[in-house]
């Protein structure tokens, strides 16, 4: 294996022991569905090699690439947008179903594809989640181990790193990651184990309060975000079904539940802009009546931004809200990756779509109408946007209506 | 898209256009399964973007890596390579169910896994056939239309061309396949389109023969190959049982057909080393009783040839013969491509394994008995290797004895 990368492969290693060990999990004999664009082939490559060394059975890649979803944009035929491979993800929906692991190596240009028309975007985006929804089911029902992390693709560092050239900006993101990741320590793994004792630790005060509401207030936003019956807060290291405790995202900053989707209201404004599709979606302003999204602006992007909200009815409601401190380091980091697995670990953050059932008491075969009884939202997308800023504040709403202090001036009160 | 590469892409382009209008003929709406490595993404992204204009829904890339491979046969405990991707395999079956085309870009190193223990490649090899075997089913059975073309990928060129530095290997490489695939000329597709009229003519006379069996001579070779009863030779552009006319190989010379599995006879020696699994296979001598080969050795990967021999009953039997005069481009040309889809469109040669039931009047949906009874032969595994040579002599029998030339001298008789 040779790589001529301007930055320290020491680290990639150090990432990808962190992603077989900690984030993944993987058990003896487990096989392994890995993603991720061929560009991330170097990571990639080690991941594949980690995992056998903890003694997976196989690892089967499925690799992307960017100029092939490009040419898909530029040149398909409006109806062919249509087109999805169905088989592939019954194919994943079915290596879940037999406990394959799945990994994911994000690398990917935000805005790869930002001058393409949004309604072919849209179209494409909604026939392959569409199709991709019996394996997407049994991730958001956290039915097995599984882990995004990520890799300094080149066209995404110089998106982040704008006035540098192209080695030094891939150099810088790679040095983004690594920190953001915890691996740039003697002993990422044992790091990892520290940062989830941390992270249950918030989760545990959350569940204890069983609030039926939060209120968040910052410049341009006064939102009151009820909680489903009987949600669970989750944070840092979890057991999926199959009974191997995995850390889902590398980073990871957050903890997060179900909100009830028919109980959120007020008005909510972006604190950072969202990448979506290869489109960057800037200034998201928003009223909820009712948990759904009435009024909906934005500065920059805006025809993507309503695409994703009609893209079914569960789109404009909640199903997530998490909880991020700004005094988080990937937020003191001061990049912006245009990347939500790094931007929503910077800042308090709500998602629009499907709920993760994971965070329901006794949620996990919960579906259709049992699921929103509960107060939990059904959706083809699941969608993070950062609501957090330096000024937030943060209620905790008891069912008696008495308020505690969860947030305040952006971070923990406590 | 953006390639630095050792050679003029504007013979890529013109090869990707081949791959598509002749090769798969894509139909309008139709999908594409496009599968090569991931180096052999500049004819993967180039192949995509053809087969969008010419009206593909959607192209689904599913790429390998040579270091992911290597990685597994270096690093996986011993029972673990017996773990497949079975849901893969039973997706892309599915895909073909529903008619997608298939595409494949070879551009291995053939001596990848040269340095692993056969015994290892070979378990996880038989693992891999065996689950794969409902999609190669349908492959072998020509239900839909699909290609194998080559890209020069640098390992595979500097095993071709050891005495050139890589970019120089690479080069050479590049030229020869453009060469051999017939795109080095003003129109390919048209060049393609003549280069068909001369196979089928070939192929109409062999059968307006009805030959009983083939008698082959030539140093090191005596071998009488039975046909198949209702045998059909096939050779250039042919049609898919979806209806499609596609060229399954580029390049290909060869016109080929059923033998009959209990009716070979004789022994035969290789004109040409043969590369199986990573592994460089020469000097390979087998005798073949009723159809059966009964002794086997190679001066070089013997063990690999005999593992081979050994996946099943089918192995050791033959499940096609194709011929190729010596005085073919790719034979005159003098490079040995270790790579089945050029050499043995050099020579003469037999296949080891499963039969294509296109091969056999009204053969399309047999199996088992009834296959076995024509004289078809079944098994997980389908290996070309290379019988013919400069010295060549093949005689046509028809049922009564009758003798008639076939090839002198290497040649075509007539």
């Amino acid at each position: 294996m040779s790589d001529a990368l301007p930055f320290d492969t020491a680290l990639l290693d150090k990432l990808a022991e962190a992603v077989v060990r900690t984030g993944l999990n993987v058990s003896e004999g487990q096989n392994v569905f890995l993603t991720g664009s061929a560009e991330a082939l170097p990571l990639i490559r080690r991941v594949a090699r980690e995992a056998y060394k903890a003694g997976a059975g196989i690892v089967v890649p499925v690799l992307s690439d960017e100029d092939l979803t490009r040419a898909r944009m530029e040149l398909a035929r409006d109806e062919a947008l249509d087109a999805a491979p169905a088989w592939l993800y019954q194919g994943v929906a079915q290596a879940f179903e037999d406990n394959w692991a799945r990994c994911h190596i994000a690398a990917d240009n935000p805005m790869a594809l930002a001058d393409q028309d949004p309604a072919r975007v849209a179209r494409a985006a909604r026939a392959n989640s569409k199709a991709y929804k019996p394996a997407m089911a049994k991730i958001a029902n956290f039915e097995i181990n599984w882990s995004i992390a990520a890799y300094p693709g080149r066209a995404w560092a110089e998106q982040v790193f704008p006035d540098l050239d192209a080695d030094a900006a891939q150099a810088a993101l790679a040095q983004a990651i690594f920190k953001a990741s915890r691996v740039d320590v003697e002993d990422p793994v044992a790091a990892w184990a520290e940062h989830n004792v941390e992270l249950a630790r918030r989760r545990d005060w959350l569940n204890a309060q069983r609030f039926d509401a939060l209120h968040f207030r910052s410049e341009g936003t006064d939102l009151t975000v009820g909680l489903a019956d009987g949600h669970l807060w989750a944070g840092g290291a979890a057991e999926a079904k199959n009974g191997i405790v995995c850390n889902p995202n590398m980073p990871t900053e957050e903890v997060f539940t179900t909100p009830h989707k028919m109980r959120v209201s007020g008005r909510a404004r972006a604190s950072k802009p969202l990448a979506y599709q290869g489109t960057l979606i800037d200034g998201i302003e928003v009223v909820f009546e009712d948990g759904r999204i009435t009024e909906a602006r934005a500065s920059r992007g805006e025809q993507a931004f309503l695409n994703l909200l009609d893209t079914d009815e569960g789109a404009r409601r909640l199903g997530e809200v998490a909880l991020v401190p700004h005094a988080s380091p990937i937020s003191q980091s001061g990049v912006l990756f245009y990347n939500t697995l790094f931007d929503e670990n910077a800042a308090c953050h709500i998602a629009l779509g499907n709920c993760y059932t994971e965070c329901l008491e006794d949620g996990g075969a919960l579906t259709g109408d049992a699921l929103a009884a509960r107060g939990g939202n059904e959706s083809l997308v699941h969608v993070d946007w950062m609501i957090g800023a330096k000024d937030t504040e943060i209620d905790g709403i008891a069912a008696d209506g008495t308020r505690v202090p969860v947030f305040r001036g952006g971070n923990w009160a406590d």
